[in-house]
């Protein structure tokens, strides 16, 4: 078996260039790890990260609100028109091993609170990074490494981090 | 037509007694005003709050996580097993036309931000209360007579206000 | 405690004058016998039957796919905007102790399956009567007895039928 | 851009050898195609599509009804755990481009109408192939290949069938 590993990049649906830098710093370092990025498949951090582990060769999943799958960004690879609606940010926090969150509104907030509540670990950059409960980073390295190693941490065997 | 008017009660899973006797108060006095109670139908703050609204003649709505009807409290007079798991939480934020949070955890932290992100107007006792966009209250009279004031003026035609 | 009992009533979104008259029947016979109808909300025998259960005095929940309340129809009492897309036909039988099913096309045979999955009661008029697992009826008066009767024989303790 | 072509396959949660050894070619035929399956993640018909597509070294989606990745079946290799019981059932049918059923149950068939409703291709061996709307097959072979060039009618750009 090589179950794949799965970390949620969350964040704001528009952002500015630093921030996209950031969002795609952080979906390469995942790609090369060999996890498997998940996240809510529109723009913004979105789009940014899945850019980033799309050009490292990554496996992209974009959980759409839609039911529409070219609603997708062009690097998410697996979309997945879930018809939920905000739903679906709870689907996110459910089935990343992980969360990592880049700024963000309120939406965001939602996905850091379900993550928390389901005791996934949470690294936060930036906005809702002085809740309680949440790991607090500076730089994508920082981010990618303590993600990981929180998600190996809380479940060791069987991830498959190529 | 007679639409009713929908106030969702968020908070703790377990509370003090002077918690019970608040969120009893906001149950009693949501149904004296004819508005139908919303709430996640387990202990805490919802089963005090559907106490409140039941000893008062009024409806009271369980969006249950779980598929067993029989798991709601005793003061659910409309049992919802949703089957959602989490997901009902975003549920209960979607189907109130405003919301009142007595405390609560990082579940309750969820609602308030997909409240927020829907634009429903959200009223918030205690923990929460700092969180930009919500409206801070003191006491129950103050939280419904609010509560109903949002709703009304944030949909005025049709509602049942009895 | 008064757990209200909740039936729901499935069937197609458009219906003749015929069918429109049988659904608005088994509306009115549900509000008789105190029970709480369960529907999407939306037009066709929805509509009929909310019209039926309404008009005896009868709750009405409109369990909608979309987040908009006033997208409910006129009878509904209890807007519920799900904002779940299709899963709101899953809810529709989650929810229901039995269901009744009044022709209906592609979407109700989806909540017929889910309530047999479910285990629930299914009692069907026309079109999916035949179909392994349901009770096939011929008129609204046997439809809404037989129902009744499989709600209490799963469950006869607590339920509300005033 | 490289989007992912993904194919739902349904079925019973236990079957007999010939049902296995089926669904096992289907899975490999869909893996050799460069196609994604999607499955409900756990056993039966679910566990020998995945098995044969992780043989062909496919990827596999599990859209798990409950909230442990690890109920996956050990050849899910992205173990999505819902949390949202039945209603992952439409949920497999709203991110599938297409659907092959194989036997199967009161889920299945409630996937098949959920289909159905969306308007997808859905292609089905043994129990349900009478329903109107389906297209009947009878080899893995025949069935694979109708499910590709049904997909790639209904949608033909963008995709990647590597």
């Amino acid at each position: 078996m090589s179950r794949r590993l799965l970390v949620g990049v969350i964040g704001a649906g528009s952002i500015d260039v630093a921030g996209a830098a950031l969002a795609e710093e952080i979906g390469r370092r995942l790609a090369e790890s060999g996890a498997v990025l998940v996240c809510g498949g529109l723009g913004g951090v979105m789009a940014a990260a899945c850019r980033g582990a799309a050009g490292a060769g990554g496996e992209t999943i974009g959980l759409l609100p839609g039911s529409d799958a070219d609603s997708a960004n062009n690097d998410v690879s697996i979309a997945l028109p879930t018809g939920l609606g905000h739903a679906r940010n709870v689907m996110i926090a459910q089935v990343s091993r992980v969360l990592i969150a880049v700024e963000g509104e309120y939406g965001t907030l939602s996905e850091i609170a379900i993550g928390l509540k389901l005791g996934k670990p949470v690294v936060v950059f930036g906005r809702w990074a002085d809740l309680t409960g949440v790991h607090r980073v500076e730089t994508a390295a920082e981010a990618v490494e303590l993600a990981l190693r929180l998600a190996v941490e809380s479940r060791p065997a069987d991830l498959n981090l190529s």
